[in-house]
């Protein structure tokens, strides 16, 4: 029985070295990555139980995926197809002014097709908490069907759902977006938003605070969080906001990092810490994965915890 | 205007290294790699201008094919799309008693939409030799009619046409493949087949030399080419069979080694060779061709010439 | 609740690419590595359920270890420690007329303190085989008492034992092995003897079919398995013996070929097979093995299943 | 038939990890890299069609610039011949306060014999525009001709001069390159000029602007540019000059950044962009080139595009 | 004879690459690494003639450690031994907020039982200066008898004594560091102290001008060294403080900064330098070695003085 | 004072991984070697105290040619030059039927210019064997005079001379290096020669057995060893003729096979072994070399003996 139950899709990234274009790369860097899963991760690592669910090819690239996750601990619990592909994506490491290039190749993913009855449905609902992003609707209609179907199923077994807006512009348009995302709104208890993400896909005008209340009122969240990359994050929870700014960091991998924030927030909530508290080792655990390769937080609670004191020194030796 | 002109599928292939599996690594090399190109490349480095043509995603996967026939000094001329994937295969290198592994993820590569009408046509009319394989009808319902009609231009315009059977068992199945081939080879001109294949798929159950003769009677071909992989290889030209021995050599990587044999053998038929010396070349670099990593025979003229010369020493210097 | 519990040391294996020396390295491969965690996986991976029971240092190498484990799938339970060492071992690849040369660097490991009480004896109990190997109890005498009280858990609970002599000469004497082990063999069921171990340390000169037959008698044995490096093995069972040929490999990493035999041999027998078929997965999966990299059988049951069908070709595709 | 001839040297570039040392160092990155083929391959990418003319021992070593090139689609027109090396550098990153190193071995290189009757003359009076640079000329007396031979020829036909002063101490002193250039100079029509090296080599004391219409007025130039680092560039033109900032960038590879920046300007006048458009482009694509391992602009007509724009975002997927 | 004799442990460092955790990498680097060797390396390439006295385990891995100090010119001159281990150290590059993190393996090391017999004293005798750290008699009690008889062999024979106070939290606490140390510090000529270690250790709370001054006075020293971070150095001789800012660098790899500092001082000194002058070498020396991947400060005397000159440009060529 | 004085070019050496092509390479392992150097590095690792002379370019590649030979403990006593390159080749692995390529790129070497004067004459007076080989001789007309000349300086001071043939058609004609070769050979103590370069070269047609003794009556020669790849080698001394088979290995790298035989049997004559005995060991140290990277035998004596005394098993542990 897992704390924490995520659905997804988990990619194979492959990426040149620093400073190498995908056209002239002669090897790349193998990985698994997804959102959900990267969050079941580092919830694991920061002391969850979690759980990650999802639909794989039945081949050696599916089987990448589930290595890559379960070396990290978590419970990898998958429907295994004969049908579809394995997603992956490319990812070129950039720096001003070229951006970090993302080329997708997920199209056809087993895991679009993925109908709840062929999930572990009794995970979520044993589960404390079930969590999905705003990219998985965005694969297919399939996956929009299903997304709303777990959500509900977590709702009736008294499992708390989590759900981070995630929007993915190359996935799918503003508009598609708002219409599905604000029909699922209404059966989240802890909703995460990008800032931009508001502002591109709820229209949302005003500034990250009013956000936050308007969409509690709104949908009748628990909990909403709020990052706004460089300026922090806040937190309105029981008519309370909280507000926490980033701890600088030393960029190696930007990917993975609003991830990294959720995951530690929800293992810390379930741990019992209270919201400013889940919130700081969130900022924490966030800064620390930006120093890491990969899209996964490959992080201990010492760690994140040093971060929180601000007590380590450059070299600890 | 180019004496060889080519079409068909060029993937990327991605392999971890030697002793590897592709469920637990961690790096991956990259390369270009497809039968038609791989006879192009072959044709070119051995004096031929050759030109590969075909469809691909305007990505850098894309760009990533291209620029690895172009290094080669072959012409590519592409249709760019907007829609379809660019394909891939993953390769782990076997070795007794665990086979050489690939894994295909071409599902839904741009090339299988390709309509001639995308193509440069005029490549074909004005080759002297337009060549295509058995691997790009069983891609397509598309690339069936696809590969008959740029047969049909290229028979129409003069330019010789030739046609390897290369079957691909997870592709389609031996009958598809029986029917669409048979309807195929009375455009063909130059028929390579190798005898496993004419087993499987032609239920050719007599030896090499019958089948030669036979598939030329049928079909009414100039040439037939018939490849036994350790046995040797033979010709049929002109009512005359040629007979071939393999050159020895160690195996770095096998795949590839029918198109070296296949674009030596074209190469030097349009520089004049005999049909016999041109078999020798055509050994000679299928056994180079195993030396050598990845699909593509990164061979010299003079390189051949040594090996049929059998005057190299182990190390020259 | 496993099917299978091992428990033994696992290292850290740190090898330069084939053809350096460690003198002059540059870099390493860095890979977990331990006869009783080799079982756990394979065992894992061709069916059971295992668990792998060990002590480790609470440091980043510590879990590395783990996370080389946890990638196949398999429950890793250990006692974490702030005392010991983590064990390692440095590998330099070799080819004749220089052997593969193995620098143990395992002294002080955490390990060689393990007392029962800090492990999970339920899990012991409740497994239907508990497994360890003839290194455990040469590591230390706290491990040499440890090892014949979880023998004896084992028994007490109707837990099946299994035992691989697996002689050391770098950790122990013949007659410290000999003394040590011939104490043990009373609390095993299953016994796995390499020929040459039969030799060196039970001074036994006849051969594998008469040691298989003195063993089960002189110890009671429900099964006795003799391997014989090419010449192939036997299992001794209800007094007959089963003879099974090695299958031909390639050896790309000859470390580890035991163990995977013996996982294949466990897993196989939990799963229902008699003991002539699980010798023959268990042959099968060890020529796998040689073709790997690392000391771990990364293979499926598919794959195990083309080599007793031999019906894999060389490529394919 | 191309846009844009260029004539020079072209080295293979081995470089150590960063933070390696030459000296101690067991591997080598390996590349193609030199100015005038630099700058047909970035011409060439952005729209140009630009053929590289120079000399190459006809070896491995000749064929693995051709490759390095080829791959970018630049059309490769070499003399091949059997005296004289293959130039080479060794390059060293380094990083405050050791400046990036680079030790060249290119004495002896085969392009320092080249006959201007050894390469196709057709192909630069064809062209719409020549280019080359002072390093030509400062490799050997034969160059020095050759240079000056080539810009004859092309000027005799109509086809437009394009040059690069590109000091390199290394290579010849102040005043040699001065004697020689400022002889050159009548023959150009687009001169580019890095500030530091006309304060070097033509001991002017003046600011940029004043240069650009002294040497315009001096030697009748249709264009120049003066590039000065950090502080941007300009371009005098029918007596008006365009300032251009530089775009602020991460610093992966700094080497070919003035060769980006040339390639640029002249594929987009080329094009048919007007003077400040086209140093609007070459700016940009200097910028790029800076993120990019390597002597060679690997980026596309987009990228360059979006960072005129300004509408490119850290990660984008 | 050397100018300069040492005696420490060398260690073997193993660093995944940047950004990778020691938890899940699978490639490490794998380097020579120790402060007294490091401070002999910096000095021999800087113009001493320097000897490393130690004890190694006789295995390829007290081999590798003599390897790396060898290709530097430094004479090796170790006693072999059966016994013990040969020490390692993992480092993970970091970044902020993670610190770069060093994981020590060196317990049980071979050198923790050197006694001074197993030296050649006579080296120490004839060098010019002995030079050691505090790290040695951290490692062992045995080693901290020896160090005292080291120095006080030294002194006896008319060799003067250096020694850094280099203070380890893991090897030992402030309050044993400072009972040993200040028991050494009567034989010590030159003193450098890390101002941080002063604070910590000699709970000296005034700044580091009145550090050196009171340590000299108090232990009747020649010459002190005081570091302090980004704020520069001093050097108290002769009742004279010079001050010394420090070089800027891009760090690439901080570790053995201090020790090429050392290194660059002690060499100058023995060549005759006065105090102000090493001391600026020894600035600068650090400053290089900052952007050197592994301990040792693979710089060239002429290098150094670029940056004390200060003209070097970004890229020299 | 050394036993062993070697004089020759070593160059550095760069070579793609196994399968891959110079042309189209992207890495290169980048190692130091030369004939002579190899020959000094295994009789220093075998037990001699050995130097190498030579000319190096004072530039990072000329220290990384000394960095690459003072880890194995030779001492290298070189000229530094301003003038010449540092030579270099590169190497393409081969397997039948593509031999091992080896392309020289070594025109201009700074080593060509040696003066003896320019060398430590001393350490061949005093040294008790000087070697070199025939490659010397074929570098330049310097070279050859050179050579006679250091010859010449080792006889008249009672060190003996050993030389190898080593005959390089790509340096010079056969006509050319017998002229020169004849002439030396009267100031030839110990002369080694392949039996391949004695039918070239030498034109002599009989058995190795009759040119040992046609060339120790010729030349008033001690010793003749005449190797003949894999049929064995044979020693003449003292009028009498002892036979040695090779050892069989696994060949992962075969150059330097034959200095690692030399450097073996001159390491064992010097440490006293008679000639039965040193060829064994000369035949064993080839063997290993075999299964080495590099030019180099990175091997111990203890790994000779156990060649020679067969005792090795194929893993040790």
């Amino acid at each position: 029985m897992s704390d924490l139950v995520t659905f997804g899709e988990t990619m194979l990234r492959l990426s040149p070295p620093q400073g190498e274009r995908v056209e002239t790369a002669r090897e790349l860097e193998f990985r698994a990555a997804g959102a959900e899963s990267n969050v079941a991760v580092t919830a694991e690592r920061l002391g969850a139980v979690a759980t990650w669910l999802s639909k794989l090819p039945d081949s050696p690239l599916g089987r990448r995926v589930v290595s890559g996750l379960q070396q990290h601990g978590v419970d990898v619990d998958v429907a295994w197809s004969d049908q579809g592909r394995q997603g992956t994506y490319y990812l070129e490491y950039g720096g001003k002014p070229r951006g970090t290039n993302v080329i997708y190749d997920r199209k056809g993913a087993a895991v679009q097709t993925t109908h709840p009855e062929e999930l572990n449905l009794d995970a979520i609902r044993k589960a404390r908490v079930f969590y999905t992003s705003g990219i998985t609707p965005a694969l297919s209609n399939r996956l929009r069907e299903t997304t709303a179907q777990l959500l509900k199923t977590a709702k009736e077994s008294g499992t708390k759902t989590a759900f981070d807006v995630n929007y993915r512009s190359s996935l799918w348009s503003e508009q598609e977006a708002r219409e599905t995302l604000t029909r699922l709104f209404p059966a989240v208890d802890i909703l995460v938003v990008p800032f931009r993400d508001a502002q591109q896909v709820l229209n949302f005008e005003r500034d990250p605070r009013q956000l936050a209340h308007h969409l509690a009122a709104e949908y009748n969240l628990q909990t909403v969080i709020v990052t706004n990359g460089e300026k922090g994050s806040l937190a309105w929870h029981n008519n309370t906001v909280y507000e926490q700014d980033i701890y600088q960091s030393d960029t190696h991998d930007a990917i993975g990092t609003g991830d990294a924030f959720v995951g530690a927030f929800l293992a810390r909530r379930l741990s019992g810490d209270d919201v400013p508290r889940a919130l700081k080792y969130a900022a924490a655990t966030a800064s620390l994965k930006r120093t890491i390769a990969g899209d996964i937080a490959t992080v201990t609670k010492p760690e994140v915890e040093a971060v929180i004191g601000d007590d380590m020194q450059d070299i600890s030796r």
